[in-house]
Order: C-alpha cells, then sequence, then structure tokens
C-alpha cells in the first residue's frame, strides 16, 4: 500500500491493520516516507482519532524503531514515573529516593527543561558535581545497590516519536490523545519498567486544559500499558496553580528535601503520598492502599528517604555539603496589595517568569541558571492581608525585578475561593 | 503570524483573513513555507472547509501568484470553457469555432491528457502539422481574424496551484470542494475572459461522483467568478458513460467534425447545445435561451461551424485533408452476448482501457498514440440484441485485444433501463 492510501485511509475514518502502521513508522524511522506525506497523515489522525488497538501498534511500532532498555539485571521490581510536564514538578527528587528506601527498584532515566517546564537533569545538575551521564552498567549497579538512580538516556529510544514530535511540533498536530498517549507509552515501555506510575496533569499549567481530556488520555495510557503487559497507573493531578512553592532548579531541590525529610509543601507531599503509595500497590509491595500510605508518611518522617537521597547524590558524585551551605542569592518580595482570598496563581507564567529570569530554557541551545527562580508563598484558598509577602522572587544583583510584571499572576478575590483538589481522579487501580 | 499558528486557526474551524492567505499562497509561491507545513494545512482544510470568502481569497491570491493574460486587444466578448475532466469529451473541439461562428471569441489555453481523461491538445495534434504552440501576438491576431485558437500555455499561470495541487496528489487532499474550486478559478480567472462556461461532470467516469457534491462545486465556482466581475454558468453534466461515442485522439476528432457538421452522437450533439446556448445568453448575443438553442443548431446543421473549424486547423498549420484521408487502423469488434437494455457502460473503465491501448498518458513523461481508441456504439438505455456490435476497439496489427477484457464494462439487464439526463443542472442563469 503506497502512503497515499494509508493516508487516505485513515482520512476516511478506517482503522490502520497493524501492518499498516508498522509500514508507516519504519517509513519515519528510515526517512523513505516524505515529510509532507507523515505530516498530512497526523493532521487526518487529529480529525479521526484511533481505536485503541492503533494506539497500541503505533505505540509498539515506536518502541520497536529503537533501543529498549534492559533491566533484568536489577533485582527487585522496577518501577517508572511519568508526568505530562508541569510547572515546580520536582516528584522524581523525591519518588525516587522514597520507593528505593520502601524497597522498589527506580532506574530512571529524565530529561531537561523546555520552555516554561523544567527538567529534572537540570535540577540535580545544581548539586556541585552531580553527574548524569551515567553508563549503563554504573547505572544498573547503583540501582542494584541502593535501589535508585536518576539519569539521561544515552539509548536511543523511540527515534521515530522524536522524528514525528518535531512535526507535529510545527504542523498543529501535538493535541491529539492517541498522538500523545503513544509518544509516551512509546518511551515508557522502551525504558524497561515493570510498574509505571503516570502523573497527567491538569490545567492552565499543563498540557490538558480539561479532565475530560485529561481522563482520556489517561485512559488510553493506560490501556496501551496493560495490553504490553505492564502494571500501569494514572492519576490525574491539578495543574492550574503550580506544584508546591518551589519554581527554579536549586529552589525545586531544596523543597524536595524538605519533603525528603518530612516536611515540604502540602500540596507537593499530598501529591508523593498518592504516588508512592499507588506504586506499593501495583508493585504488591504493599497491597492495602491506606495502610501503603501510612507507611509512605512514616518513611518520610524517618528521614530514611533522605538518606537514601544523599546516597543517590553521593554516589553520582554531587556534594550536597556544598550544595546545602552555598549562600542563596538576592530574594525581591511581592506583597500582598488587597486583603482577601487567592482565587488563583497562573501556573503558565510563574513558569514563563522563571524561564525569563533563566532558570528554563527558550530555546534548546540555551544555558539555564540553577541559581534563579520563584517561591510562590501562597495557594489558592488561602487568606491574605495587605502587606503579606505573595512571592519571592531569587534573582542575581545585576537583574532588575519589576514587580508589576508579577503581580498579575497572583489574582485576589473578596469572597472566599475553596482550595483545589490536587489528585482529580485515579486509573487503573 | 507563523504558519504553524496558521494551521492550527483553520484546524479549530476558524476563518483566514484575505491577508493570511496571502501569507500562505506567497509561502507556496516562493517555497518559503515547508512541504509538511502545507500539507498538514491543506489536510486542516480538507476538514474544516473554507466559507465562500475563504475561497475567492484563496482564488485571488493564486491567480495573482502568476501570470495573468491580457486579452484586451482582442475585439469582442471572450468565452471561456472548463471541464472537470471526463472520458470521451471532445467539446473545445466543436465548441470553439461554433461560438466563434456565432461571434463570440474564444481563446482557449488547453492542456493536455492524464491518466484516463484526454487533452484537447493531444487530440489537436492528431491532425497532422497541427501547432499548439502559439507565441502571444499569433494567438490573438488569430482570434481576432477567425474568432478562435486553441493553444497550450506558455504563460505562467497560478504557479501556487501547480505546487499545491502536486502536494494534494500525494496527501490524500485532492477531493477538498474549496481547493477543487480555487484551483480551477484561480486558472480561468488569469485566462482573461469575460464570460466563462464550466462543464462539472457527475458520476463514476468524473471527479465528482454524486450530484449533490457536484453541485456544491459548481455554486462555489460560479460565486467565486461572480465575485471577481465575471459571468459564469455552470452545467452538472452526466459522466456515467462516455461522452459521446468516441473515446481516443484521432477518433474524437472525426466524431468532433461530424457534430460541426450538423451529426454527431445525440448526446454530445444535445451538451453541445446547452453549452453553446448558455454562452450566447450570457454574453447578451442572444439573451433569449430557446431563440439561443435554434440558433445553435441551426449553426451547426449549415455547417458554417465547421468551415470556422477548418480555417482555425489552417491557421494553425494542421492539415486536414491528410487527416481526413488517412486509411484507419485495424479494429476488432466487441458484440452482444446477451439481449436486453444497456445498463450501464463504465466510463472510467472505458477511459483506462483506451489509455492502455496507447490513447492516454500512464504518467506524464508517456508518449501518446493518436490512431488506437474505442468507440462505444451503444448508450444505456438502447435495447440491443444478440450479436449487435457494441465496441470498436481500434488498435495496431501488432496489439493483442482479448475481448473478455472489454466485455465487462458494458452490463446488459432484462429489465428495460431508462435513458440518463444528460444535463442535470445549470447554476448561474
Amino acid at each position: 500500500m503506497r502512503m497515499v492510501d494509508l493516508i487516505e485511509k485513515k482520512r476516511n475514518q478506517e482503522a490502520h491493520t497493524e501492518e499498516e502502521i508498522k509500514t508507516i513508522i519504519e517509513g519515519v524511522t528510515n526517512q523513505t516516507i516524505p515529510d509532507y506525506q507523515i505530516s498530512a497523515w497526523l493532521m487526518a489522525v487529529y480529525f479521526q482519532g484511533m481505536t485503541k488497538k492503533e494506539a497500541f501498534y503505533l505505540t509498539k511500532a515506536m518502541l520497536e524503531s529503537g533501543d529498549q532498555i534492559d533491566l533484568s539485571e536489577i533485582k527487585g521490581i522496577k518501577v517508572d514515573k511519568h508526568s505530562t510536564g508541569g510547572v515546580g514538578d520536582k516528584t522524581t527528587l523525591v519518588l525516587a529516593p522514597l520507593i528505593a528506601t520502601l524497597s522498589g527498584k527506580m532506574a530512571k532515566l529524565s530529561g531537561r527543561g523546555l520552555g516554561h517546564t523544567g527538567g529534572t537533569l537540570d535540577k540535580l545538575e545544581s548539586i556541585q558535581g552531580f553527574n548524569v551521564g551515567l553508563e549503563k552498567q554504573a547505572f544498573i549497579d547503583q540501582v542494584n545497590d541502593i535501589g535508585c538512580a536518576v539519569a539521561g538516556q544515552t539509548a536511543k529510544i523511540a527515534p521515530a516519536d522524536k522524528i514525528l514530535y518535531a512535526l507535529r511540533d510545527v504542523t498543529g498536530t501535538v493535541p491529539s490523545i492517541p498522538l500523545i498517549a503513544s509518544s509516551i507509552m512509546a518511551k515508557k515501555l522502551a525504558s524497561g519498567a515493570d510498574v509505571i506510575v503516570l502523573d497527567v496533569k491538569v490545567g492552565d499549567g499543563a498540557f490538558m486544559k480539561t479532565i475530560e481530556e485529561a481522563k482520556k488520555l489517561a485512559e488510553l495510557m493506560v490501556s496501551i500499558g496493560q495490553d504490553y503487559g505492564k502494571k500501569v497507573v494514572a492519576l490525574l493531578t491539578n495543574m492550574h496553580e503550580p506544584l508546591g512553592m518551589a519554581v527554579g532548579n536549586k529552589l525545586e531541590v531544596l523543597e524536595a528535601i524538605d519533603t525528603l525529610k518530612g516536611g515540604g509543601p502540602k500540596d507537593f507531599k499530598g501529591l508523593i503520598i498518592e504516588l508512592a503509595s499507588a506504586i506499593l500497590v501495583l508493585s504488591d509491595i504493599e497491597p492495602n492502599l491506606e495502610i501503603a500510605k501510612d507507611l509512605v508518611i512514616n518513611t518520610l518522617e524517618s528521614q530514611k528517604a533522605y538518606q537514601t537521597f544523599k546516597a543517590m547524590v553521593k554516589r553520582q558524585s554531587g556534594n550536597i555539603d556544598a550544595f546545602l551551605t552555598k549562600k542563596v542569592i538576592e530574594k525581591t518580595i511581592l506583597n500582598a496589595e488587597d486583603e482577601g482570598f487567592i482565587k488563583s496563581i497562573n501556573a503558565l507564567d510563574v513558569g514563563l517568569k522563571a524561564m525569563h529570569l533563566g532558570a528554563g530554557r527558550k530555546t534548546i541551545e540555551d544555558n539555564i541558571d540553577h541559581e534563579v527562580g520563584i517561591r510562590v508563598l501562597v495557594k489558592t484558598g488561602d487568606r491574605i492581608k495587605v502587606g503579606e509577602p505573595l512571592l519571592e522572587i531569587y534573582h542575581h544583583e545585576n537583574q532588575v525585578i519589576d514587580l508589576n510584571e508579577y503581580s498579575p499572576m497572583i489574582k485576589i478575590s473578596k469572597e472566599e475561593v475553596a482550595a483545589p483538589k490536587l489528585v482529580l481522579q485515579t486509573i487503573g487501580i
């Protein structure tokens, strides 16, 4: 079948066979199908969607287009976690050592930040000396020894996805549920874990703007993973405001450390408890969800998870003492000019502001500044008085901060505002 | 606005402004917009359609992307005609000299055949010496002197359309009403005529399979042309069976000559009368449609139109005597094996069979054979007896004809079959 026939088939809302999807993805990977045909097909998929079966075939073909990571040398249950991206999301920094402490294994391949969202590797690199470039054997040995490792991806995982994503980005075909689901799941399934926890963010600061969309995406991803023989759970979580308080690399690591020591912002700690307990249930480490939650809380409060974090940092050549003692930079504070209740905190704007300060990258070539960032001191629903601090902006002396650019990010209402629920729904358990 | 934003706008079913469509078409023409973005936009247009206004802007931008033919030196009302393509369509060969004889001016730029449909230039070239490569001044002088000329296009008419069409052809985006309408009208409007008659074919052998689709296309084209200040009429005509009897270059010219002499197949003659009388009304040469029809019939029967045809052939260096005296090639006849009524004659299959004999081109590089072709001796609804001839296949001695390949094209029914109407609807007058 010629590619034009396959485009027409999808255009006419007929389902592709496994063979057809394989043909397309092989043509994408080998670059034997021209870009203009791929993009027309992507737009047809945008409009006509895909069946669950087609999305599964697409995921399978994409993951088979590249390397698959063999974690069989790691003893125990291998856990992976994916977040669809948000502002202030430092979850991996806490979850990896926490799960390791609870006898799971987290061999985590992470990425870098772009635009308004940060990347786990960038955050860890704010710790002096931290090495994210682990060789395969060192990575596996570390996980066997201390239960967790976080490193950059060196294998050629799902190259077809990389090509498709680059095209989708410039052809208006990013927001398609089956294309997003298969893109995420191809990479997750190629990474070799037994248990996969998906954190699907919903809201202004996230990719999925409504709970309906997010639910569809989550259900499709769980179904693809289960059809592939994996244990998968997805949590729909709120991203109308930043997660936790800190946005910016060093600030986020500091907040992760607080949380690993049993403290940390309430919303972030709550998410960690939900994600970690779901992992414990799915891994059969603790089949009862309520007991699992208690176990997680106790582990955080015992500071055992923090010990594992320190062991991971040391093993990956990071200097935690230097990190903790280094003087923090300038900070400018935005105070409330009205009294009332916090109505909204625009996560996207906070992310973009942090990026402009230097905490993130506008383009893939940009360098980042680990020190700068923003701490959001309030949460939606909080009651505040005039003069109370809302934001701390961390910046260098030579950076001029105009607070008028920051104040519109936080809306204050005279009427009482309900604090939003963080975890909106759980799919898969 | 970036192209990706324009794609997303169309994808979200928002209408483009004139400025936006100009930006896109300029980017297509200058090749500054990559093909993969154009094809994604085309697929979005396929799904979301266009408003009448957008289609007008698209037509205008495409016609302004290239040369526009200035026919102002031609005295009188300039008439152009376009057919969406069919099997056995030799209309221009009769219409040009006929309208010229009736004091209209037909300065016709024509094309070549591809696939199952033939091209007017190929047909005329079956006349020995016929020159379709007229320079602009010779073309205009000829129209002023004898009222008509048929030549190949040398100007760069609507280059954006050429690029878009090539992309549409390989990306499943050909069958889009606004894209088809603007592609046809950009070329017609750039050709400089005052009066435009559109012959929109409907049926298995045509591009528009249903009357509903054809009507939409016709209405949009008439509206675009009228908005551009032209007089436009569209006839929806039946293309479930070939037009007339002859399919193949020389055979079609012979049939055109029969018709110009007052004879010719009934359906083809009927179409000529409808098209020509619509032109007379639109041109104000004869405002009354019934009188116009009589005028056309009389002109054909007087053989005056044939005299104009001969003058055109002579002026374009063709040798009509050599053409008419040259011995015809071998012919093999398919006879009816059943008695009954002709239920259907598959126009597409007849066109493809003629192409395979050599009358048409599989690819743009192929040469064609002017001599070969098929004559369909029956029409839908005809009563036939066993042994009566159905088809004449004209071929060279070395071509082996397997009649079993031809017999399935004609279906015979025991029950009576109504003869189909040729002109289904007229839009614009």
